[in-house]
């Protein structure tokens, strides 16, 4: 784990997204009418989001726990493809971006769990960071 | 959650992908001769996902707790993209399709955050199902 | 802990309640519209409670690990008073009442969570055992 | 979650209580004789307690997680009632009030599943938070 | 993971030692008095053992997650040693042997943690297999 | 818990040990050789305890949840022993010695684990802090 009790604290923000593709219309018509069988994907999978970046530090080893300070979900809906954005932000010493990654992906996979059921045909793909703010370099993906 | 006490158990096996592609031939270097700073990519994130495996139905509300009986990691690299593979088997009432692509994530979120302090472009692709076998259907992925 | 290595398997269910009573009409509505800050109540208390119920032995010391086969929650509002319905159901050998419980007093604590923001008087009451099945002997509260 | 970057640091208080009621008279003796088969009832809930208030941020998705500087436990006996008193304290940005209530719902969860092979009749009434100081707006409930 | 997926189910037991090495008389009559100001040092720390011990496979890549029967905590002083015997048992197709390891091991470090504001001379010895029974090969720690 | 609200933030570094003493030169071999059937077993007992020791306020009660800002891992081979040097730092109002004693036992149980199928007479011994700074009193251990 990086040494970073020399480090000055500032305020950190990094956003990240996944993109879940279903494979046929309806899936997206019962995500938005609220008739999936196991619930309402958006803020079940909100939650499991809001719990799993907590437990970053407890899953990937060299991931300092660190005090989040905020952390919120939005998600984009266009034709098959549903685009998470997971927004982290902390006042410490390193940067939250595998924290936003960790968040998306929890939220993606939950949202495969859910939809399982009526959507065989489920991928998650470019999870990746769109941008950090503070530390050493701000970082802005350009093909967003 | 969905009830499973009528279900049988067999045995089941499933196999996810996660893609890591990163952005310069030395990354892939580093991580073969191991050199990377945060230590050996491939066993550490190999750690990660067996731990992070384990973990999935306490990170995602539906899932339900079952006995692991074999995890499996193996790694294929081609060019700038790391492929890898994760192999979940269980002999219960219920699949473990989620637990492989939980661990296939948590593998490739761990290489991600090994790897930037090297490489700041990396992105992760394609996390998905390859196959599974028991349970109601089996399933291919056809574009493997 | 009790050693459970020569007792029977049986189906075994278990509903616990837990009464959340908030201190005025308006946080009823806020729930009902979905126009809490902090999200869907309902869905992420839900959410709160299936991974919760899980981590029962986590938390209880002398709880066995044991392989939950059914989860699920039912709310009824009744004037300010909301009854959290928690239903916990395994295949093992022994009973999942105290699973219940802590189901239900975390779906409950989400909520008193997420709506402490609109409402200061908010309090939880009756976490109780409603009823179980299975094992040695079943029960059912006669005030129910 | 709410986004506290803004907010200031400030020594928080908070109390929360539960009560456990028992059936009989028998079972407050044995609590008192430590005779209860599982072990200590009190000390164990504590350590219950004290591991559980530091999962509140794992179990609920938008608490924060904060660094909690004091837990403590306390048992008052009246009758066939046990009040459990939980306090928790931190020098952060948000208060303790759920983590205070989580603590006592989880003391009162382990002596509920520590006393259930000697009382069926165990029910868990009222947690309330009673006091909290710092933040906002100091409260305290009036009728305790 | 060993693949333990053509393994037969049978009764596991293994009991496992771990010695705290106290550096005065004076630790251990605080003990046996109950006057430690953490707490009840032998009823915490079994506590903190029985919750240690089913979190092992969160914490051990390798170790499967098997259903936890029973789980045991013995203490013995001898002068200045106090020898901590975990017993786990298991009906599942491999060992708990490292679970007991474990056990023993969180409880030590439990006492070592209670103790240190008294004794700052406390050291963890031993940690080793005593006996198992079960499986392939039954063990003896012919020493002991 | 102690009261840690009135304390002063400070740099604070501990250093603990574990000793794993194999059974035969053979075990020693195929850890250099890296064909331990279960991996690399330096490199991924470090992720086991690089995670273990930020899961030590999950496991120990009185132990205040903290921001680990530095864990290191290093071992030592002399003849058939391993010493497992584990290094936490943090900046904060308490120490971290009983961190860095629980990730040195991790790591140790680990290696257990990891070689238990080639050598059934392996031991952990010597948990204990080598030496600490910071807080009221520096410590190091003399016989080192």
């Amino acid at each position: 784990m990086v040494d970073i009790t020399n480090k000055n604290t500032t305020l950190r923000t990094a956003v990240a997204q996944a993109v879940v593709k279903v494979s046929k219309p309806e899936t997206i018509a019962a995500i938005k009418n609220d008739t999936v069988p196991k619930g309402n994907v958006f803020a079940m999978s909100k939650a499991a989001g809001l719990l799993g970046v907590k437990r970053t530090p407890d899953i990937l080893p060299d991931c300092h726990p660190l005090p989040i300070e905020f952390t919120g979900v939005e998600y984009k809906i266009n034709g098959l493809e549903i685009t998470v954005l997971f927004t982290v932000k902390t006042i410490y010493k390193t940067g939250v971006e595998v924290e936003a990654m960790h968040g998306a992906s929890v939220v993606a996979l939950n949202m495969y769990d859910m939809l399982k059921p009526i959507d065989k045909g489920i991928e998650i793909h470019n999870i990746k960071l769109l941008h950090k703010k503070g530390g050493k370099s701000d970082f802005k993906d350009t093909f967003r």
